[in-house]
C-alpha cells in the first residue's frame, strides 16, 4: 500500500499545473465566433499534447498510470476547466474507445490525429435528455453495399460545433456500434450552439445525421462481451469526477485565500470559527472525494467489475461534494463571490454538469443499489 | 390557530401572481443601457402600485398582515425575482425605515412617491463584504450649520445605478442615522455596475459620497432603544427569505412540470422512484421553509424579541432549503436545467445572494447561537 | 391566519406538562413483571383522564382542536415518551377508528372505557415487518353463523401484554375490518415482550389468534371509501410526530441546559461557538418540524386529501429532525451525554421506533413522490 | 501508489476476523461481577496474543504498518468492538506511549506485560468532561525525596475497573507527564462502573488518586518538543476511528444481508429502489471513511505535522459518517433492528462514543480550521 505519487509523476502534475494556469482564458465567455474558437482549440491541444498529457493512458496500462492520468485531468480542470473537458472528451473518452476497440488501421487513422493534438474529437451519444437513460438508441445504421448509412439526432454533444470528427454510437441491427464520422460529411449538421449555465468555454450542440456513408474501415465494434454504452458512461464518469475534483479544490482554495488575505473586525476572516468551521469541513470533503476518485481508477485497473460499482459510488460522492464545496466557498467568498467571473463563481456554474452528464447522480444510486445485490464489501 | 389565509387574501395573491408573470421580462439580461433600465423599473413600479402592492404593510400592522405581505413577496418573487428584489429594497426596507422612524414631513417627502410608484430607492448600508458584520462604519457625517456633510464609501448597493433617492447609513458621533440623499446630489457618485453570478435583472454598484450636503430634514434617526443597523438587517432578511421562498418554489414547480410531461422508457419520468423521491423531498422543504418563515413575521409582530431569533432561523432555513431544492430540481431537469434562462437555473444562480445579503448564514449561527442563552423554547 | 393558542388550550398545555412529569416514572426500565405494569399503566390512564387528556378529539371535530390533540401528545411525550405512546395507541389510534366507524352500541361498549381511563387498548396491524407494507394480510375471518372465526399472527403490538381489548385488523372476504377482541378471548395469546433499543416503559409483543370467536358487535367496518389500512397507518403517523416532537425537545432542552450550567475554560460551554452553532441548528429544526406538524394535522381536518400528502411529509421531516437533534444533543452532553438514563440518552434509543412504525420513510417517500403527481404546490 | 494489502497482510487481517467472530461474546450485556470480568477480559487478551494482533505495531515503523495496523482495529471492531476498545486502550494507547517515551527499563516493567497479552492497561486522561478539552489539568505530582505523591481525579477511564496498570496524565510543576501507576497502589481507588449507552461489555469508571506513591521509575516524559496530551488525543482518535469503520461495516452487513434475505410483496426487499438506494449511499460512505483513515496514518507516518490535520479530518468524517450509516441500517432492518442485541443495534448504540470521546468533532473542526490557516491542499 502507498499513498504518494513517485516523485516523476510528482513533478509531471506540477508541470501540467503550470499549462493549466495558461490556458485559463479558454474558460472564459466567446463571443459566437467558430473559426476564432477552433483556433484557439487548437492551439491548446498543441499546448497539451507538447506537455504529454495527451498522450497520457495510450502507453503501457497498469493502475498507478491510472490513477496519475486522473490526477492529471484533475490539476488541468483545476486552472482551465472548459479546457480539461474539451481535451477529455477528445482523447480520454473517444480516444480511448478507438484505442480499445479498433484496429490498427483505424488507430492510425483516427487515434494518432487525436493524441497528437491534430485533431479535436467528440462523443456523439446521448439522443434526449442526459439524465435518465432508458430509451433505445434511434440513430441506427443500414447496409448500403460496402458502406453504411447512418441516420439520427444527438443531443448535447461536446465539442460539436468545434470538432473535427465524430464518435457517433448507432445501431447495426440492434447492436450499438462507434461511427467515426468527420465533420464535413456529407449529411451531417450541427446545431447552433447551446448557451448553458457554465463552462463559458465549452461548445455544446446537437447533431443531425441523414444518410451519412459511413465506410467499413469507420466502424469501431467492441468485443461482444462489452456493453459499450456503459464502457463509455463509466469513461466520462472518470472525466467527469476529475473535472468535479479540479471545479473543487479552485473553488477551496478560493475561499481559503481570501479567508486568510482579507481583514474584518481586526482580525483575518480565517480567524473567525465560523468560518473556520466550513473550510475544515470542505477540506474533508475534498481530500475524501479525491481518494475514492483514485481509488476507483485503480480498482477498475485491477478488477473491473469491482471498479464498476466503485465508478458509480466515486462519480455520486465527488460531484456532490463539489457542489457542496464550492457552495460554501462561495458563502465565505460574501459579495465576492457573487461577482461574476471568479474561479468559485464559474465552478458553481460548472459543477452541475459533472452531476447531469454520464451516468447520473440519480441512474448511479439505482445502479450501485443492484449491485450491491452481489457486492462483497 | 388558523393556518390559512382570509379569502380576500387569497384573491390578492392570486391576482398579484398574474402580474408577476407581465414582470417576468425584467429578470432577463440587460443591455448596459441606463435609461432603458429606468424606464423599465418606473413600469414595474406603476403595474405594483396600481396591484396594491407597494402599498402593503404601511397600513394599519397586524399579524396577519406581515404574513400577507411575507406572501405576497414570495409571489411576487416566483415569477420575477429581480423585479421583486428592486422593489422591495424601495419600499420593504428604505420605505419602512421611513415610516417607522420619520416624521411627518419626511414621510410626506421621501415615502409617498416610494409607495405611490413613482419614485425607486435603494439602502446603502455595506462598505466592505457582506458576509462578515464585524467592521465599523466609515461613512460620517460632519455637523456643518445647519446641515450635514456625508462621505463614505458604500459597496454592492441594489438598485443603486437607477435610485432616486438613497437611504444612506452614517454616523453621526458614532451613533447611526439614516440619511436621505437623492441621486442627483452633489458629490454622490455610482460605480459602474457589477456584473454578478443571478439576477441578470438587477442593478448593483458602488457608491460614493464626498462631502455630500444633507439637510437637515433628510435625517432620520431611530430612538435609542432601536439598533438601526440591526432593525435593517432584520427587514432585508424578511426580503431574502421571501425571495429564498419565491425562487424555490419556482424550480420545484418547473421540475415537477418536466418530470410530468417528459417521457423516456415509456413512463412519464415522475414514475421513477429516484425522480418521484427528490421530488417529495423538494415538497417537503418548500413546505417547512414557507411555514417558518411566516411563523417568523408573525411572532415579530407580536413579540419582537422572540422574532428576532425566529427571523435569523428562518433566514438560515429558507436560503439553505432554497439552495437545496433548486439544485435538485436542475438535477431532475438534467441537460434541460444545464441550458441558459430557465427558471430553475436562473433561481440557482440568484439564490446565492439569498445566504450572502442579510445577516449571513454564519453570523445568524452565531446570533442564534447566543440567543439560545436566554431563550425559552 | 393565527399561530397561537388561545389562553385556554395554553393553560391545558402548561397543565399537561406537570403531569407528563409525574408519568416520567413510567419510561424506566421495569422487570419483566406484567401485573405491576398493569397496575402503573392503570394509574397512568386514570391520570391522564382525570386531566382531561384522553377525552381530547372526541368531542367536536375542530382543525384547531386537531392541532391542541397533536400538541397534548407533544406536550406528554417530552416528559414521558413510553406513557404517551402507551395511551395514544390506546385512544389516539384504536379509540379513534372505533369512533369514526363504530355504531353507537359499539362505541359505548368498547371506546368508553377506553377515554374513561378504564381500559388500555391495542392496535394489532402488521404482520411481518414494519418498514415496507407490500405484503397483504393473512389475518382473516371466516363466518361461522352469527359470528366470525379470527385466525392469524400480528408482530410488534405495542402495549400486547398488558392491553385489555385488541383491534385486530384482518379480512373479510379480502376487504378489511377492524375486529374487537377482550385480551381474554378464547384461541388469542401474547408472546413474551419484546426487548427492544428504547422504550424501557413499553410493552411490545406479537399476538397469535386461533380460531377466536367474534361476535357480529365485535366487527367495526369502515365506509367503502375509506382505506382502513391508509387510515389507521396516518393516525399512527400524528402519534409517531408527536413523539418524535417530543423526543426532541427533550433533548434539545437538556442539551441547552447543560450548556448553560456547566463551564470549561472559564466560560459557559455554551459560550463556545462550536456549542451554540449546533444549538442553533437544534432549535431550527425543533421549530419547524413542530410547525410542520401542526399544519398537517390542520389540513388534514380541513381538507383531507391534502392532508395525507402533509401527513406523509411530516412524518418524515419530524421524525428525521428528531434523529438529528437529538443525536447532537448527545455531542453537546459529551461523557454525560453517553451515561445511560438521561433524557436525551433514553430519546436517541426512542427516536428510531418514530422512523420504523407507521409508514416508514422509505414508504412515505414513495407515496409523496406519487402524490406529487397530481399536488398541487 | 498502491492501493491494495499485500497477501501476507490480507491473510492476516482474515485471520483476525475469525478471532473477532470468537470475541463477540465480549459485547454482550455483563452482570455486574469484576472477577468475572477479568478474567473475560484476560483470556481475550490472550487470545489477541496468539494471534499476533497485541505486538503489532512496536516492530519496525513504516507507513504500510500504520495502515495494517488500522485494518486490523477496524477488523476486530467490526465483530467485537468493546473487545476492540478495551484491548486498542491497553496497547494502542497506552502501550504506544511507553513505547515512544520511556527508556528500557521501563519498557520492560510496564509494556511487555502488555503486548503479551498479561496485563490489561487504562489510560486516565480526562477530568470532567469528554467534549471541551479547555480546562487545564488538576492532577498533580509533588516531589517527596525519591518519588512522587499524585493527586487527582479521572473520569470516565475506560478499563478502569478491570486494569491492572494505569497511565495517569498528571503535572510536574505545570507540565505535563504520564504516570504509571498499578492498580493496587495504596491512594488509588476505583468508582463505581458507569452504566453507558452502548457498549454492554466495556467497563468505564472514575479514578481517584490520594497521595498515591509515584516511584522514580514509574514516571514517563517525553520529549520536550511533544505536547502529551495532544499526542494522546491523535493516538486515541486513529483507535475511534477504526472502532467506527469497524462498527459502520457490521451494521452495514447485517442491513445488506437482511434485504437479501427477506422478501416483501413477493421481491427482496433489496429489490426496492428505496432500499437499494440507502444501501448505495451507505456502501459509499464506509468506503470513502475507511479511505481516509488509512490516508490519515499513512500521512501520519511520513509527515507529522500534515498527519495531524489528516487525523482530525478522518475522526470527524468517520464517525459522523458512521453514524449516518448505522442510523440508516436501523431503518432497512425496521422492526427486527429495533430489538434488542442485533449488530446494527449495539453499533448505533456504541457509535456515539467515538464522536465523544478523542478529540470531540466540535473540537477537532476548530482545530482543523485554524490547521488551515496555514494548511496546502
Amino acid at each position: 500500500m502507498d499513498f504518494d505519487f513517485v516523485t516523476e509523476d510528482q513533478l509531471f502534475l506540477e508541470k501540467l499545473a503550470a499549462v493549466a494556469a495558461d490556458l485559463a482564458a479558454i474558460d472564459e465567455p466567446l463571443a459566437n465566433d467558430i473559426p476564432a474558437a477552433r483556433a484557439q482549440a487548437a492551439a491548446m491541444l498543441t499546448r497539451l499534447a507538447a506537455a504529454g498529457y495527451l498522450q497520457l493512458g495510450f502507453g503501457e496500462p497498469t493502475a498507478e498510470r491510472a490513477v496519475v492520468q486522473l490526477a492529471g485531468m484533475e490539476t488541468l480542470a483545476t486552472g482551465a476547466h472548459s479546457a480539461m473537458l474539451m481535451a477529455a472528451m477528445s482523447t480520454r473518452v473517444l480516444g480511448r474507445a478507438i484505442a480499445a476497440w479498433a484496429n490498427k488501421a483505424q488507430r492510425g487513422q483516427w487515434l494518432t490525429p487525436l493524441i497528437e493534438g491534430r485533431a479535436l474529437g467528440a462523443l456523439a451519444l446521448s439522443e434526449t435528455c442526459l439524465n435518465v437513460d432508458n430509451d433505445p438508441l434511434e440513430t441506427t445504421a443500414r447496409h448500403r453495399g460496402e458502406t453504411f448509412r447512418l441516420s439520427g439526432k444527438k443531443s448535447f454533444v461536446l465539442n460539436a460545433p468545434l470538432a473535427d470528427v465524430f464518435g457517433v454510437v448507432g445501431l447495426i441491427e440492434d447492436r450499438p456500434a462507434l461511427f467515426l464520422v468527420p465533420s464535413a460529411a456529407e449529411g451531417l449538421s450541427v446545431e447552433p450552439r447551446v448557451r448553458t449555465l457554465g463552462h463559458d468555454g465549452l461548445w455544446i450542440a446537437g447533431l443531425h445525421l441523414r444518410d451519412t456513408t459511413i465506410a467499413d474501415g469507420a466502424v469501431v465494434e467492441p468485443p461482444s462481451d462489452i456493453d459499450l454504452l456503459d464502457q463509455l458512461r463509466l469513461w466520462e464518469n472518470e472525466v467527469l469526477m476529475a473535472q468535479a475534483l479540479g471545479l473543487m479544490k479552485a473553488a477551496y482554495e478560493s475561499a481559503c485565500d481570501y479567508a486568510k488575505s482579507h481583514r474584518t473586525g481586526g482580525r483575518p476572516i480565517i480567524a473567525y470559527q465560523e468560518v473556520g468551521f466550513k473550510l475544515s469541513e470542505m477540506l474533508t470533503l475534498c481530500q475524501t472525494a479525491r481518494l475514492l476518485a483514485y481509488r476507483a481508477v485503480w480498482t477498475a485497473a485491477v478488477d473491473p467489475r469491482a471498479g464498476r460499482s466503485l465508478n458509480w459510488c466515486a462519480k455520486v460522492f465527488c460531484t456532490e461534494s463539489a457542489e457542496q464545496v464550492i457552495g460554501d466557498a462561495l458563502r465565505i467568498l460574501g459579495q465576492k463571490g457573487y461577482c461574476a467571473g471568479g474561479p468559485a463563481e464559474t465552478a458553481y456554474r460548472a459543477v452541475k454538469l459533472t452531476q447531469i452528464a454520464g451516468t447520473s447522480t440519480e441512474i448511479a444510486r439505482v445502479k450501485i443499489g443492484d449491485a450491491a445485490l452481489g457486492y462483497s464489501f
